[in-house]
């Protein structure tokens, strides 16, 4: 296992291996606004609990989160409904893609996981409160600044506004879960609440950084805010772990061995429990939907560091 | 057989035969305008292409068809559309209930039949033209009134803002397809003109003389008028004989032997080729969501006159 | 419509019409003996209730009747269990491959309809009695023997030794059947039936012949025996029309309209009721396993006849 | 975290906690030799990496292994075959029951991960090699002898001899494997290998023993033998993770943070990675098929230990 001190180079070596495979994959192209980001492009990032941090390639290029803010939404929803929120959405890997709508008629209407997009629907409109879809947009944005210490964080309105096939297909979810019961406020609001979590523009650096409370048991180590509850960070971690990436979930665990969660806009963010957070970057995608050459980076930085869990 | 002379014997028969079980079966409850209905009603009617009718019990109190309009709006699509209908919907039985959304996602967005919801909607979706909703609306009703010889033929508008559960069904269903490109118009286009189409609200004396075209080759025996041609008429049959019931369309062909098209408002069409048109209703429904009476009687019925297709 | 003393000309005609068809579709390669049949023949042969006979083509050559066998063991189990049987399978599509197992699990072993092969593993095991599966397989082919008027009726022993992967799919259904409780014999008996009621090798005269209670209520109209009941030969009539070629049922009923079941040998067997009986064959099959000049001769069949029952 | 001196106590400590759930759940009653056994058993053992063991209520008495074994061919089957074997089996959790077959038909015949009993029916069939299932058996026999370092490790002929329903769920399951061509050998003897693996008789003390190479990345740290490459090591882990529980795998997850395998038998082995292993065993199960008492005891173990991963 290499040294913690050695951060700054492995970081470097990961970059360095990454580029003769930048270009892979396939660029999302059901969200218009998505489909012409170069693919050309790869970022990490390396935030440690002691404060450390080393980035490499194009780690100060914001990208859309898209369903990596359904991490943050979780926390945040977990610390306004309690458990309650475990009879609305369950947390067992869904064995299919990311916005199959099949799973959520033969279970009646509770998504598998909070990490799917049934589920993170239900997170949202569990967001929900007085102060509407703005509101509940506001504290998520809130949030990611605090995480991210970063102000500059916001919602790239532009990729909110274009959804394509995608937005029907999440339309017709949310749809689904208002007539099984599952949904409080109305469709509409759950989905602008969703819409615009996806849209949240960060950058790699500021990524890893966002994700450290889920490496220190749900207090950020630089703040010293606590996020969530240790226990509630342990569980986060275990359904990334199971559930962060649609049906390669398995694959990921297996090649990387730590949680994780992808979007679709090519980043993905990996928690080392106890060590720290990494944000990746490349927007080409695997036909699961995950960066394919994130992966790969994480799988060689995982292989460097000896952080796999198992 | 019975002799057809005796039409008049047989449907007083047959209704005198339903009177113990009437008030059996659940009436449907998820669209609340349809939940208050009284239970214990039952009427029948025959007309037969040589222009003699019958009738017994409710036959001139007005239900709402609800799914059964899915015949007539197939009527209507095939003469605008030819046989390019079936590259955007099916005609195999679905093995599955009325809103499934399984089969869709299993089958990329191309509905089993145009006699499940989603069918329904390509055919509501294929309506639409230069007059917008309003216009194939129109045309839905204009022909009915013609079919049933009646210009009192209506909506109930009540009906059609009283959606429930079901609204975010076929909402959910509209997104889907439209997620897979198989609706053409706007998503609430599709699914206004749809939901205006179940709440025509008809009793069975006009229902029965309404689907005598399909009995007769197409031709409305009484008016001469060329509905649709003897092939398409015929075809309309084979579909209402394998999908018309949803997941009991085998049990249906098993216990009658009819082709015929149920809706949740109660009502039953069957078609007796070369003989003529029934219509029955009573509201409780079946576990499948079929008329439990009106089941029933039409059984008793085909026993009664021979007509069964086999 | 044609007059039926032309059915010598009609059926001549069809076959006519064929040849330039013949050879197309892919013969069943699955089962080692069948995959070396000669694509390139075409056979018909109608029988009429009035006596009258008709056949053209390679209508004496005799063939592997498959799962067309499945019609005649679905009459002897309802003779012997009467409506029991139903307690034990349905009747309605599958709306699935005729070797499908999906539905059998999510149904909890009831098999949708007794022509797909879990249903027909069934009803082969109903059949079993004192006589152990010898005695079931004697019966089936007495019973075809005497309703084709033809001693020479005989099962094929090394088709039946010949079943390759579809014997490891058959063995599975079967052991997933009796893990269902839904077998009383032994997997091994029920198999042993099964197989060898596929491996009937019948030609289409004898098949048509063979077929023509089906259309005459339940009685052999040239011997005058009473094979089944006029209800249940109805009822037959209606699961074949329904589901006698697994996930294009609904395509043979709209386009041919009448009952029909098929065969991977190339076989169909159709009822026209109160008319006749039609066996057609030619070994290229469709994607769905019907044989594919056979449904186009059947097609034409029923357009110049007018036997449509829609 | 209670530092590791104290397992002893901690161990004692669960025990104790354990005994007013003793007896919930429902011990597995479709293998009849199991469905006798007194549900009113706990036993709980640990090995740690330095050698210290602690153990504490039946943590002597054998119970039947059944899925657990699962973990130990696997692991034999990647030294034999390599990466090759994930041809053949897929390492995805599979969202559906332990003996599910729908998945194998929508996957053609590839299992969706080795711990599944269809993924374990290829694995049995993959160390089928010229000793024939006899010799794979004693190959399995032999590795658990030397990995628990108790050669009375055996397998219980009469749990072998006594399947059941399950026998059948299996025997349909390797028929068609067979049938898409993911067996090699004969199906018999793929089940012969199964049946017998999962007849492995053991206590908690010699499994949790057993497990240790598991924790210290494939080196039994007792005897210094080498029985996996730690990257394999680390792989099965993560595949323990994501599918050891079928069902309940992301629950396993959430509440305990260890990879770990339940057996119908009511036993569980857990990996704490860098610490040790752990067996429990408490017959009755929850639903899904796991331990009940079994997953409580982890759950409060890696509470009081700060094991989880996460």
């Amino acid at each position: 296992m290499r040294r913690p001190q050695d951060i700054d180079d492995i970081v470097a070596l990961v970059c360095r291996d990454m580029q003769r495979h930048i270009g892979r994959g396939r660029v999302a192209d059901y969200i218009p606004a998505l489909a012409r980001i170069d693919p050309r492009q790869f970022g990490i990032a390396v935030a440690l609990i002691d404060g450390r941090a080393a980035a490499a390639g194009d780690a100060d290029t914001a990208f859309s989160v898209q369903s990596i803010s359904k991490v943050f939404t979780l926390t945040l929803a977990l610390e306004k409904l309690g458990d309650g929120l475990w009879k609305r959405v369950g947390r067992e890997p869904s064995g299919s893609a990311f916005n199959s709508i099949v799973q959520l008629e033969s279970e009646r209407g509770i998504p598998r996981n909070p990490l799917i997009n049934a589920g993170a629907l239900v997170v949202a409109d569990a967001l929900l409160g007085e102060g509407g879809p703005e509101g509940a947009i506001a504290a998520i944005v809130g949030l990611l600044r605090r995480l991210a210490g970063d102000a500059r964080v916001s919602i790239d309105e532009e990729v909110a506004a274009s959804e394509g096939e995608t937005g029907f297909r999440n339309a017709s979810l949310a749809n689904f879960l208002r007539a099984s019961g599952n949904l409080r406020g109305a469709v509409a609001d759950g989905l602008q609440v969703y819409v615009h979590q996806c849209a949240l523009s960060m950058n790699c650096r500021q990524l890893a950084r966002a994700g450290l409370y889920l490496a220190n048991q749900g207090v950020d180590p630089l703040s010293g805010a606590e996020v969530t509850t240790p226990l509630r960070a342990r569980r986060i971690n275990a359904i990334m772990m199971t559930c962060g990436h649609y049906d390669a979930s398995g694959d990921f665990a297996f090649r990387v061995g730590l949680p994780g969660k992808s979007g679709v806009g090519g980043g993905i963010l990996a928690i080392a429990p106890r060590h720290g957070a990494v944000a990746v970057w490349s927007p080409g995608l695997s036909p699961q939907g995950s960066s394919l050459v994130g992966v790969l980076a994480l799988q060689r930085l995982a292989s460097l560091t000896g952080w796999s869990v198992f």
